[in-house]
């Protein structure tokens, strides 16, 4: 393989969050409206052109070692499949699946590696108008496989990358935030692709939560954009008791054909809960009442939620018990996502004392929780180019590509 | 005051039972149905005739000292108030009751016993023909104004006797229990009246579930005896957190007011728990299910029902500690009553084993809450008649008016 001198072109940092069920699930496989937000815990992607022969694609989060590609395995690849290039998004088939197998045999067995690396080269090989030499580096805040849509905001990162790499979309410098809506647009739809080759039957409210940011309305297929939502601030909580999305829902499927009038109204009510949700946001849009009071109301919705799930029989001990624990601060708490372990949020008022969210923290730590005090509501999808010959892009590569531990503050410009 | 030998009749013994909320407490203030059943701590009443000048009334729970009316002041009263006796139920009206002010003077500063003395002049003055001496005492199982129905099995007992002394219901001997019909809603309806000198305006629900026992579906009013109802065994605990149903019920309403579009489908959800355990009992009544398939769905809606009201705001931190610390046994509570506070049920099954029982119950009394491991769903009022010659008699007697605490097992063949 030739070593090349780099391009004299720059380096792109793409960040995007992930996302929170804040009221809703489970409602929401029967019709109902949930309510779902970004979550400050980003994923970050550092992209770079080479300008050797080898694609190489660094997962430090959750695979060792790099995963590389040469360009001529590539090149063979997309001409033997007859890959054309184009932005148009456009779904992996079954059977570039099949022909990309030989490209995937290294990572076949690391769980996540191989569905996020055959996502990444469905998008390269359909991007690239001719395969060229790239690094790319992508690690998340995320815990990954906690329903906080970690997949979700890798699919929008390589999205908004590749897509910005191959001048589909603008190629802003460092703090412009500007982002056209069909830029946006552009970016969801191929995350959106990204994300039907790791789940099979994505709903999209992931990605395009992470796309977008804030929070929406999701309801049947159909995304609303919650208008006025603010950021909020909670505390994040992992039980670390595994979730199982599929067996829940099954739970919730058999409790309600044994028990249908009880759970229908339940269902009902919480379509309400996300109803008032966006009543409170649109009040509070149009300055009829301030935030204080939106979220004094939150802080109702939360504990009710959470009982409604609790009387589906999602909750789960370590989640009461994050429950009963916070409330002696008089913090309210409910699981987020499937439930049956999983994720917890506590939400946090503007005049919640540093002290006191630091004693809960610690007392949940106590308990083996893993704590995150962190925001949901806040911006999605960024990207920006920093030029590879500037101090920060080394130092900061070094320290993500390296640490186990990254600092996500020396991040936080994007 | 002439003292005359004791007339050649015999003692009364009367129990009642108290009552619980099963289900939908709070709802049925919206119109939904709640489950209320009777529960195995009783109220028990001692009369007897003494042929002296003398009526006393032993309250030894709510009132150190006897409450004694010598029958000058009580003819008096009568005449001067052309009382009628009859045995047509009859309401205190607003002149009797001023008129029976000064017959009251000596307990108006006890907690409770002015109103159960009010109640008891009121039956005693409407169903004697003329006054004749006698002694009651009533000692109840029940903790008082914990919302089990302890004034209502007060009112029962104090009917059924006090017509039986007189003749409008039969006098049965001791262990005979069938009691017919007729007799049995002469006793409820004179029990209601007593009901209402004690509460103004109370629902009727639970002077009828201790007269007539078992469980009753109860509906704006309408009381629909649950066939098929059979005992289950429970641990009543007290958080002994004092309840206050009145400002529960404020909470709710105020709740309903600004969040109905949630809290109107949670009263139909609880609506669906009231008429599914009515169909438990009607399935296994049909001999469709078994009673272990019966428990099986009660412990869901024990689950769900709690869960609800907790929705509804009137959980506890108490009561979630009893959830708790009760399903690390694998047991199911739920809070009966008004919440806030007061009571929390905890079902038990058949093969429920001795050794566990045994170890939840020290479990929470060691949390200084008050266990009570009884049933639900138990016979309702019964009296016979005990020979005061007897040894029975004069042993239980001495017994049941002297101790602090009573020994209610000696009592458990009526």
């Amino acid at each position: 393989m030739q070593e090349v001198a780099l391009p004299d072109v720059d380096s792109i940092l793409i960040s995007a969050p992930g996302k929170v069920i804040l009221f809703g699930e489970h409602a929401v496989v029967y019709g109902k409206s949930a309510v779902a937000a970004s979550l400050g815990l980003r994923t970050y992607a550092w992209m770079r052109p080479t300008g050797d022969q080898t694609v190489t694609l660094r997962l430090p989060d959750i695979c060792s070692s790099a995963i590389q590609w040469d360009l001529t395995a590539l090149s063979d690849f997309v001409t033997s499949h007859n890959v054309v290039s184009s932005c148009e998004p456009t779904s992996l088939t079954d059977n570039k699946e099949a022909a990309a197998q030989p490209l995937l045999k290294s990572i076949a067995m690391v769980p996540g590696a191989r569905q996020a690396s055959l996502a990444f080269l469905h998008l390269y090989t359909s991007l690239f108008k001719e395969p060229q030499g790239i690094e790319v580096c992508v690690r998340s805040a995320l815990p990954v496989g906690a329903g906080l849509g970690s997949s979700a905001s890798y699919s929008v990162c390589i999205a908004a990358g590749l897509l910005a790499l191959n001048g589909y979309v603008k190629m802003p410098k460092m703090s412009n935030t500007a982002y056209d809506a069909t830029e946006l647009k552009l970016v969801n739809d191929w995350a959106f692709v990204s994300e039907k080759v790791i789940h099979g039957n994505p709903s999209g409210v992931d990605n395009a939560v992470s796309t977008y940011g804030g929070a929406m309305l999701y309801t049947n297929g159909k995304m609303e954009p919650l208008n006025g939502f603010k950021s909020i601030q909670f505390i994040l909580t992992d039980t670390c008791v595994p979730k199982n999305t599929k067996a829940q829902v099954e739970n919730v499927r058999i409790r309600r054909v044994q028990f249908g009038p009880i759970l229908d109204p339940l269902m009902d009510s919480m379509q309400g809960i996300s109803n008032t949700c966006k009543d409170l946001f649109g009040a509070l849009e149009q300055s009829d009442i301030t935030l204080s009071d939106v979220l004094t109301g939150m802080e109702e919705l939360v504990d009710m939620n959470h009982c409604i799930l609790a009387a589906c029989g999602v909750s789960h001990p370590s989640l009461e018990r994050i429950r009963q624990l916070t409330a002696r601060y008089g913090l309210r708490s409910k699981l987020t996502g499937a439930g049956g372990g999983g994720c917890a949020l506590t939400l946090l008022r503007d005049d919640t004392g540093v002290d006191l969210i630091e004693k809960v923290k610690s007392e949940l730590r106590a308990e083996s929780f893993r704590c995150f005090e962190t925001s949901v509501g806040c911006h999605g999808v960024r990207w920006a180019s920093l030029p590879l010959d500037s101090k920060d892009w080394m130092d900061h590569w070094k320290h993500f590509v390296e640490n186990r531990n990254v600092d996500w503050n020396i991040l936080s410009n994007i």
